[in-house]
Order: C-alpha cells, then sequence, then structure tokens
C-alpha cells in the first residue's frame, strides 16, 4: 500500500535505517571485544529482534516479563531481565523458564529482595540465576561498587537454595544527560570500572561472577575501552530518536522510526495546522528539549522525501490533536488539508509503546507489518 | 486473587466508585434535560460501556476509528467519532457502517475537508453524516460560531453527493485550564451559545441542524443551563484522574483507576523508594502539576485502604522504574521491598492506554478483568 492511501497515525520504520543501525553497534561491540546483549524493550518486536540478533541463543535484555515470555516463545534463550524483580513476578519468570527452557536472568540489588525471591522460588520448585545491580552514578537502583551490601547480597544469593549469582550489571542511565564526547568517554569508564571492580571484589570473596554487564547506548559508542567487561547492552541505537540527536549521539538521518500523519485542520486565525497525532500518537515525553529546545512534541518531516520541515513541530499534544504553529502562511499552501506528514519522536520507547505494529517501508510503500507486544 | 499477589504492575479499577460517577453524570445530563453522550476515549472498555451506557441504541463519543469499530461490533449504533476526519480514514468508517449497520458521524471543520470526503464517499459507494465543529474558544480546531466558515461547509455538504449535514458540534477543551466555579459556568454559557447560535445560523440559512452537540467533564457539571443543546459529550468522569482533582472538579475519593505498583528498591543514600511504575506505566503525563505542583507523575495510596500516603509521590518516571523521594527514613520501614502501592493517574486517559486490560476489585480481590482497545 502507498502511504498516501495509508490510514494514520500509524508508525513507519525504515529497514534501510535499522540495518545500519543493527550493523553499526554490531562492529562497534566487536571493536570493543565484548558480546552485544542488544535491550528490546526499545522494538519488542521478534521481526526486528531477528534482524538485531539473529542468533537465538546469543543473549538479548529485556525489561518486562511480558517481553521476556514474548523473545523466550519466539525462540531466544538467554534473556536478562534488567529492572529489579519482586516475589509477585516470579511465578511468571517460573512459567516462561518451564515452558520455554529460555535462561530469564534476574536482577537484586538488596538483600531483603533476595531472600523474598528465595522463599518464593521454593514454593514454586524454580532455580533463578540472579545478576547483582550496582549503581555506577546514576543513583536511581542498585548498590555501590564493591560495597559490603554488594558482598551481603552475594552471600544471600550464596546460602539461599533456589537462587544462583550469575554476575553484576550497571547502567550509566545518567549519560543521556551529557553531550560531550570526553564526557561520555569518562562516564563510560566509571561504568566500566564499577562493573569490573565489583566483580573483582566478589571474586575475591570466593563468588563466581561469569556475566559482567555494563551498557546504554550513549556509553557503548564513546567508551574507550571495555577491559573485564564480558557484554554490553544498548537498545535505543536500533531506531534513535531525537533526544539521542539533541545529544549528538547519533544523526537526524539515523532515526529509523516515525509517525506517519495527517494535516486535519488549518487554524489560520491562531497560525497553525492541525495534524492527527497527538499525546497518544506520540507520547507526552519532551525530553529531546533539554537540548534542542524548538523540538516540543517532535519534528516534522515531508512523508515522502523524509526531508525536515524547518521551523515545524508539534507544540501542542492533545489526546488525537497535534498543534503545529507555521511561521508563514505559505504552509496552508505547502500542507492542504489531507496531506501526510511524518513526526520523528522524541523518545522512541514511548512512542512505539502506543502501537501494536511497525509498518515496513520500502519505496514509499507499506510492503509489511511487524507486530509488537506492549504491556506486563 | 488478592492484590496482594498480584503480578505488577497493573492498572485497578473500582467498580463502586465507577458506579457512582456514572449515576452522578446521569442525574447531572437528567437536570440539565439533555441526552448525554458519553466519551468512551477514556475506558474503551465495552464492560465499562455496558455500565455507562446499557442501552445500545444510544448516542457514544469516541476518538478513533478502532473505538468505534470496537464498540459498534459490541453492538451501539450511534457513534461520533469527535476529531476531525480525513479522506484516508473513510474506507476504515465504511466498513464499520456495512458491516455493523451502526451510524458514524463524523466530523468536518473544513470545506477542503467535505470535498475529498464526498469525492473519496463516491469512489466507496457510500454515504457519510457529518458535524461540523465550532471553534468555542479553545482556539485549537473548529470554526466561529455563525461564521462565513460555517456556512460554507453547511454548504458544500448539501451539495455533495455522497454526505449530510446532521449538526454542530464544539468542545470547550480550555475549561481544562481553570479551577472557578464561576469561570467554568460562564465557559458553560460560551460553549452552548456557540453550539447554539451556529444550529441557528444553519436553521436560518435553510439547512437542518438535530444535533447539537456540546461537552467537556467540567463544563457540563458546571453549566447554568443547556437550552438549545440537543447533548452533552464526557468522558473522564468515568474514571476521573488528579488533573481533575488538582481543579477540583471532583475530589481523590472519586478516582476509580489506579496503578497497583510494588517497591522494588530502597536506595537510602538518595532517600528515595523505587517501584515498578515508570513512564510507560504512569505516562509522562503531568498535567495535574499545573494546579497541584506535588503531584509530578502521581500520588502514591496505600494498596489496601486507598488513603495516600502523604507527602508520597512519583518524582522521576524512568521506562520501568518510578521514584518516589521519602520525606523521612521511617518510610523505608513502612514500605519494605515487596511492599504494594497503589499511585492515582496524572491523567487517566494517558495511563489506561498503556494497559489492555483493567482489573475489577472486589474486597481486595481482583474478580475479574475487563478488556480494552488501544491504537487506531
Amino acid at each position: 500500500m502507498k502511504i498516501a492511501k495509508a490510514e494514520t497515525p500509524r508508525l513507519l520504520l525504515d529497514p534501510d535505517r535499522l540495518k545500519r543501525n543493527i550493523d553499526m553497534m554490531a562492529s562497534r561491540a566487536a571493536a570493543l571485544g565484548v558480546a552485544l546483549r542488544p535491550h528490546l524493550k526499545t522494538p519488542k518486536s521478534l521481526q526486528v529482534a531477528a534482524r538485531a540478533v539473529p542468533n537465538q541463543s546469543a543473549p538479548i535484555t529485556v525489561s518486562t516479563l511480558r517481553e521476556a515470555e514474548y523473545f523466550a516463545e519466539g525462540g531466544y534463550r538467554d534473556i536478562l531481565c534488567a529492572a529489579a524483580t519482586t516475589a509477585n513476578k516470579l511465578a511468571h519468570a517460573d512459567k516462561i523458564q518451564r515452558e520455554t527452557g529460555a535462561r530469564i536472568l534476574l536482577v537484586a540489588d538488596s538483600v531483603a529482595m533476595a531472600a523474598a525471591a528465595d522463599i518464593r522460588a521454593g514454593e514454586l520448585g524454580a532455580t533463578f540465576q540472579f545478576l547483582i545491580e550496582i549503581d555506577c552514578g546514576e543513583h536511581r537502583s542498585g548498590v555501590l561498587p564493591g560495597s559490603k551490601d554488594l558482598m551481603d547480597i552475594a552471600a544471600a544469593l550464596k546460602t539461599a537454595s533456589n537462587l544462583e549469582l550469575a554476575g553484576v550489571m550497571t547502567h550509566a542511565g545518567h549519560s543521556y544527560a551529557l553531550n560531550g564526547k570526553t564526557a561520555l568517554a569518562d562516564l563510560a569508564e566509571e561504568e566500566r570500572a564499577a562493573a569490573v571492580n565489583s566483580a573483582e571484589a566478589l571474586r575475591a570473596g570466593g563468588h563466581e561472577c561469569d556475566i559482567v554487564s555494563v551498557g546504554s547506548t550513549p556509553t557503548v559508542l564513546h567508551a574507550r575501552h571495555l577491559e573485564g567487561v564480558s557484554e554490553a547492552r544498548a537498545g535505543v541505537y536500533l531506531f534513535w530518536d531525537l533526544a539521542q540527536a539533541s545529544r549528538n549521539i547519533c544523526r537526524l538521518d539515523d532515526i529509523a522510526v516515525t509517525v506517519l500523519a495527517t494535516v486535519i485542520g488549518h487554524n489560520r486565525a491562531n497560525g497553525s495546522l492541525v495534524v492527527d497525532a497527538g499525546a497518544l500518537a506520540l507520547s507526552k515525553d519532551i525530553s529531546a528539549n533539554a537540548f534542542l529546545p524548538d523540538v516540543h512534541y517532535g519534528y516534522l518531516c515531508d512523508a515522502a522525501s523524509m526531508k525536515r520541515l524547518e521551523g515545524l513541530s508539534v507544540h501542542d499534544a492533545y489526546q488525537e490533536h497535534g498543534i503545529v504553529p507555521v511561521p508563514d502562511p505559505q504552509w496552508f499552501d505547502r500542507l492542504p488539508i489531507g496531506a501526510q506528514v511524518r513526526i520523528l519522536p522524541n523518545h522512541t520507547c514511548m512512542t512505539c509503546a502506543a502501537y501494536d505494529s511497525y509498518d515496513i517501508l520500502h519505496g514509499g510503500e507499506i510492503v509489511e507489518s511487524w507486530p509488537r507486544v506492549n504491556g506486563w
């Protein structure tokens, strides 16, 4: 189907850009000498996974058990669920492991969680492998590198009847607040050191620590080296977005997903266009604006050429209406009612979550639809 | 299932509060002497619709054609799709009308849209009924009351081969920015006058104008009278949210939906709890903060009693992590790792859109699950 005929709003995916992004990160991980464990919380799609991780025995990352279930049923065997777990999630994790044979790696950052998980695992007759989360400076979650808390959790996992320590993981999420290459390289080193020092402390304490996992897209791209690290996690590089472009982590031309929208109104008195992509179609995330304050809810592009329509962005987002002020009335002629535009996402993980599929573009036509999974 | 055993995050719905809200608005519409056309873009659920609109011949409102299709297939016969349409949506609208026999009322606010719709309707061999949208002061979309634009669109619909004029509609969405009863009553009168004056102008010009539709929850609740209006639209009253409570349109105790979440971390160094409800589970909408700046991404409540945990709200929302600063370390004892909380939504339409079902609560147990529809 030609996109000009397509009902809107809908989520378009450019497979050539996706492939370029996948190849770029694969080369980067190879150059760093680490395994790549792509974070599939961004695409949540088996078809994207088939391209990013063609070998289903290779490691992947997810952020919810629904994703873990979906990818395990799709054939993936080594799945890290990267947010700290709780006892009320373990029946689900157990079901996935039993029914698919996949290994679901869980995360803990407290003795209390490890103790509760061991009791629940015992009730379920299950065994779970855990990574201990290290706080490398974001101060969101995790324990400090090499700390007593780290050793206490490792000890709790060792004495637990139904749990095993598989390694450590850390996430430099605060890299998203930086936009300088040196600062990012320094942060990548802090992230690496936090994980490696923790792994060494565990080994010195008599624990095995096979997995030493770091990652955020910006730090993986800017790390000077990743010595001692076994694997790197990154997700947003698959599709990119304005938040990453705003920090010069990618270029606008790398962004692989866009929202196709239609001009549904001309508000000449107000000097604005109305499009049928609002808060649900775009999300209310405005994270790109910290460094690019003219993004608002997203830059507009020409639907066919993907050239940016300079000066146009969605300023207000109602549930199903997006408001696009125009700097000049000639835009009412350039974008008549019924014209289509494409809108670049602020934060691709949030935007994609409103859709249950990607429409795959080839030569201005939608040639395929790839489903994605949402929810928990 | 006891909620204490439930995997989180999940969306809970209190059916008693829902019923109270439904009864309140039904009484209000009866007192005003108008039909109620509930806006089901908020719940997007047939089970909620069955309680709010038990008579399936009665009018309903939706904001997308996927909702229209879902409710038409579920038995509803009179469906207003309240955002301006475009030609690329008409094949879908036609399919719904043909397959279900429902009437899909569409909206136009330009001659260009009416002309394009007539051509497309001709190609489809379909007939569509239209309401003309009036701008009663929000200046988002619509034509000015009684304006030449209004009369031109009516003329275009009259000369169109495949379209019919069914009436006018307006929406005082700017009522969401007000929090005073007198200001809201004044705005309700502007909304009413805009619709009624437009209907009268159309009738004076020789057009029929059966439907005179107004509405936003705040204006319907505060209107002094709705003379000349045939129907009122309102949606958020079904569930309410913090944005409405922040403007004193409802009380916190009226809010019928909450997000059940689990404490997954204690960050004692930072003085914060981590919960497993982040940006996807809550949405990034922060509209309640204009009048209640301590809401951030949502107030926390005790999971069992629904009493507010005073001083606790989600300050930062990562994809799957919510950060809750605690004013006092005693909260780490009151809310140990694994404890559940419930989070009130900022903007219920946005929060619910992340879920594919509502869990219905009765006496602390989830007794039923009601599906909802998302997307376009």
